[in-house]
């Protein structure tokens, strides 16, 4: 049973519109609050886009997120399960990147999920473009590979862009594979779809084992049993979710720099986190959410709804392996 | 055999783009107007949003309902039928409501209403938030409770928000089933779904013995098998239709309060008010379409798509039980 | 194989936001070009909307759509076809229309594809509102009457509007069956739906024996049926392919003038041509995306989604055919 | 003092976001309505835009128009005259036109205000584009040309456009000119700016003796000693008024087809009109204003406020004329 | 000298577009904070509209203003003067309203500043609609009347509406007059302008003595004159300034309610707050900003630019008066 | 008199809303086409933000002033001149940036303008953000530093960002004065205004001579006085003009990240320009023009407006200097 302290404020209390907007309505609890060590699963933000190749905003992402999230309540509405009586869960701000210098940011990055890591808190992140997750796991995957179930649609494998650059948010997952930060036959890519410049992505996958599930076999199998199949390519161990919300359909999700039409409804966004339950998640990311394509903030609420589904897949676990450090 | 002073103005005839304009492009045959008698299919815009716990803007429905009404055409697309050449339909123009005073206001619908049973016209209501259906029923429930089909992405059934404010739109189902407007064992709700504050809500159905039919069983069971459990449920005595727009998914419906991922889609959304042919309808609204958050107006859109659907099942029926009175 | 010059500039090299905007980064090849002739496949814009009847915009159109080309790449994410390479592909710009004289404008649009004929280009048209495809067709169907497939939530085969106009986006292939361009029993048009004014058009199809799909059969039979039978109406013999944005879903699709909710989704928008594979296509168009009704450009880019996937079919019938005229 | 009947709906009875909106809240007076001969000053709207050459859209502006104009109340806020109890005011609705023919479009405009002309209404016209002044001014000036004061950033005087169409927004006036509808000597056009073609218009301007006020020479000199001339130029005489919204600054009129920056600002834009105060005016218009280029809708705010500065201007001198016909 | 515990973040270390959005970046400071004694000027948000009579939205002010404050740096670009070194500031978060109760609302604004008043914190508010100032007077005037420098397009002394209703965003000030609130000869109120209902606000503004300086007069006098003649009315006693952001044109300021046009600019929107300086403020706000008619954002921003000048001419006579209690 | 192939198409033969766009409707003329060194005046466009340090965006600037660019005609409307016809100019296309690399973005910028510099073609410049002038004016004033006269609000001549980042929108011109490429002795800034973090940059500007001229001053001299101070401070010599779009109000340009309120208005945007008529101009930019922040384009159109303005004073130096190299 989790600590009142860090329950969310309730819209019965306070209206939704009302309050300084954290993730969740939860308690602001930033590296240095005196509280941080009983934290359990931690709300990230990491407000960055210097590896995007075409059109920059997710730097925006986490504000308007938070924003977003003050609609999420309590509750889960298919399970009941409420996730913040179960872990002790926080907003820890934003890691603070430098707009102008990639290596930077990627050490501020790794620097604040380290810190993380040394407290015991598993990491729910909302960046940010995708580049994001490339210094989350080299924080979290320090000591050994993760699985990965990745929802994209695109694998993100390149090798490089504009003639040489390795560092590009088409790029983080080869070299993660690379610095060994991810076990390449527990990585599965779901939703993979769209033009494409050439196969030396995919090329990449095959030769070292990473499994591409496209749409095109997503729609035709169905959410149930390629998620069954996800789950078992990832196993019992430590695996990392990270969710590209230009996984959805645009018609859902506009609010992204790369969208890509044919993909799943907002109803299939939700269904293949849930059907990751009882999964050893180390950590999770949800990425690309680009506010200034998206004045409406349908894509944010789309957003928060599917952090609530990981968070709602995530608090179990943690809680059903006993109190955070403290 | 309707009276062509009854028929809405052709865009063969007159661009859909000109005009003043009013539901359907019907005649605007407000209260005191001399062939208000022979209305027998009234539509009402209900202009209101004080029952608003959130985002406001419903009150700026009706507007924007009319506008988008102008692209309607006389015939239903599926099944040939024409609706204004069965019944006498005409737009009433809106309810003044007092947007400072929510007693007042809902004593003003009330007695709007009340004048409309009076003179035997069955409404479709287009609102306004989800408050204004308690006080349409206050007047059409008068003598005896009615059943209802209720779609929604919520229940609308908790007993009070903000330490103790019984009328908000989130309470007007308990209050209508407290007052006898409603009869519980003949009231379904379709579509239920997103996070919730708590179970109260439900507990009150399962007690009271409402049906509700949450997202995940509506997209399993298919609208087919879902709405054949609602016709039964609602029977042949006289029941009301609601109609929440937010029970659409905010991809095809962004411009509301509240909305809720995860829902049916534009077609299913056309769909299950088709079902509900034969059935003895007493009223309906369209309610929680809310201008300011969608400029492209497409929610408005399929707002008057649904409420033509609606008129497409209450008119044969009206027109079955003979003349309006005169 | 295609020639160099005639590839589209990649975006490894040329961000994707960089560059004057041709459709897919083609090279611009005016009528005036030397290598117009080696020229196989031609795209070109036709800016005008003198035919609407409610909300003009199209016009706009291929000025948004090339914009949003610049996010296609050169192969297909599912076939791994590479059409820029199969044959040599251009962009020829726009035809100049007279925005304030309709046959003036027809006349302009006729001379421009009788060029293009002269020359053996094969042409995919970016429109423009519906009634650009007659005077394109009159070009392609000089000889002899073509087939089509026509996607769209309208038939377009009305006979006049206004009290008399004979030529508006909803009449155009009413004319042509009427001037011989289309042999109607060679003609299928699929997802008609909406509210109708009558049964005129319709009456006129069936008395032609025009085959209409509407979108309640199409969603009970699923793509791959309905495109079987389409396939095998318009058989071998040349056909033309018209696609109108208002096919889609408005959620997928706001951008265009007359909307029509329950439509199919973008996954649907693509499978359908793609299952046009193998037919003998003499012209395709993309017509009715309004860019005043959607700043964000959804449908712009679901637009061009679809040009490419036209582009997928067509390039290899024309590859097989042989080598452009030099 | 005007009949009750002709007053509008005050906001203090009737929210203003409430009821079918007419032009002011003013009762809606169609042509067959039986107390049309009662009207004095009769506020119009002509739904057409054919005659843009660049980017279409007031076919939109009257109804926008309507929306907006239900923020005006009952009193000018500086002089505190109350001009709806001066003269019996009524929206006479829209003139119908046929948005595919020009030459039809221009004889149902014309019809529609010789009727007027017939029952001695004054008209306050809501475009429509710039074009709409022609066939106005057919009706009113049959008998005698008219002097003119003109706002707008462009001239309107070209010969013709496209190789020789001679109907655009570009040259209602030079038309008017050919036709003797206006005095060329009794014309003052102010506020004219932005890049040009060439000086075709100008050269006309003063080869028939037309005063154009450029924008530099309006912010040197000021509002006061402008219109201090342009009251001189147009003298006692009947006057049309014809303002463009683009007069306007894109600041504050960002709505409309053809922008110019560096124009005047909504005080000033209220300030001209309120200094031709005591004119004999003959009818007055404000045309161009066009939605899809203004979501937020603050053009057609402004575009009410000086309709009702016109208002403010004509209803005195109705008054001052006597009774209207009866 | 300020605490620096009480400093915003810079953006030289923190991007501006990261972080929990507080009030120019201060510190958040709730209630029950325990250095809340320590604070002297404090910014607190009321995101209230229920006194509403057309469009709604202010309630969503605070959040946007929150969100836009994150571009304001600690100097000021003209004086230098840097307000946050000079005094304790701090986000005191926002007063919870009860969005479906005036009354209750009333209530507990009241309180949350009667706290602030018993901590001596100057509140800076961040409304919400005009009926906010109401209950902010009940607290900080308790004592003794104040003087107010008011600017506004509309005077909001009116008596009631809707038949009788007296608490809307067009009565606070008259009701503040009749509770004593108010010292009328020691109000002043600038930019009245725009269309009236009736002169029942100015004949009780002369009744009691408040000025009311018309736009006409004060684009006739300039900032300079009409503000030393304000100065001169609330003299050295403590005063109230509040702001409504409707004062500015629209063109400046469109995410407003009731917007009129014809107004001042942004710089006069400046200059008017700096003409201040000196002067004996109790407190003051920033009224309706509504997000939801500018999702561009620039009227938030200009809202928290008036803010920081307030802080401005705020913060120097409270570093005057000594350190805040402790 | 310049080559007929280097006039803009005119809207009187192709309507503005057709055709691929260039720059003014000019020709394309990449580096490698074989008319380049014909070019006399060049317009390129400059994708990048890499600079950025709060919100991106001017990477898209390029395309939709091209866009908006096509509204542009060839004549001035105050002073008659026709630059087009002055000497020979031409869109030079975009320099293609890394976005992901600030080093080699620079680099490839000043390779582009070398290449200029050779031909003998002086550069007009769409941004991009203000960082592209320092690799431009690597270029230009490769032998013997520029004077500046600079249009901004910011004087982005601080030392460094985010500990010791030098290359950002707010250092170039700091770099640019310690690199040699401006003579501070012959720069003015225009404009500076908004809040600041502190005065480093305005003490550095104090050290090095360069002339700050705040709103303040701007606003209390007035446009011709300022400007000839101006002229003077740059004299006769080379002088390089930068002009930021955010030098002007945000009503008037509200597309760019930095805004700041209390600017110039549109009129005086332009007449700042034209007053710069006859200096020894070696280049210009027009900077900060950031598309996602301003869907409705105004911003752009007044870009290019400016953008004609600053080659109205260009052309005819430079046709006086002599034809181009060929």
């Amino acid at each position: 049973m989790s600590d009142p302290f860090f329950h969310p404020v309730s819209g019965f209390d306070l209206p939704r519109f009302a309050g300084v907007p954290s993730f969740m309505r939860l308690p602001h609890v930033p590296l240095d609050h005196p509280r941080l060590s009983e934290v359990q699963l931690g709300l990230v933000g990491v407000p960055w886009d210097s590896g995007t190749t075409n059109r920059p905003g997710p730097r925006h992402g986490p504000r308007q997120l938070r924003d977003a999230s003050t609609m999420i309540r309590a509750q889960h509405g298919v399970t009941g399960l409420r996730p913040f009586e179960m872990v002790n869960c926080a907003d820890l701000g934003d890691v603070g990147p430098n707009p102008a210098d990639i290596p930077d940011s990627m050490a501020r990055i790794t620097a604040f999920f380290d810190d993380l890591r040394g407290h015991g808190i598993t990491p729910l992140t909302a960046g940010g473009d995708h580049l994001t997750s490339l210094p989350v796991l080299r924080a979290l995957a320090k000591d050994a590979p993760l699985g990965m179930v990745h929802f994209d649609s695109h694998t993100d494998l390149f090798h490089s862009y504009f003639g040489g650059t390795m560092y590009t948010h088409g790029t983080p997952f080869r070299r993660a594979v690379e610095e060994g930060l991810l076990d390449p036959a527990r990585v599965v890519q779901i939703g993979i779809r769209g033009t494409a410049y050439d196969s030396e992505d995919r090329d990449f996958a095959r030769s070292v084992g990473i499994r591409v599930i496209p749409i095109e076999e997503f729609h035709a199998r169905g959410t149930a049993d390629v998620m069954a199949e996800a789950r078992q390519i990832v196993g019992d161990a430590p695996t990392y979710v990270s969710y590209d919300i230009d996984f959805v359909d645009p018609a859902f999700a506009p609010g992204t720099g790369t969208p890509e039409v044919g993909g799943p409804n907002s109803h299939q966004a939700l269904e293949v986190v849930r059907a990751l339950h009882g999964l050893n998640i180390a950590g999770a990311d949800l990425v690309e959410v680009s506010p200034p394509f998206d004045p409406g903030g349908g894509t944010a609420f789309l957003g928060v709804s599917i952090m609530f589904e990981l968070l709602c897949v995530m608090a179990p676990a943690i809680a059903g392996a006993g109190p955070a450090a403290s």
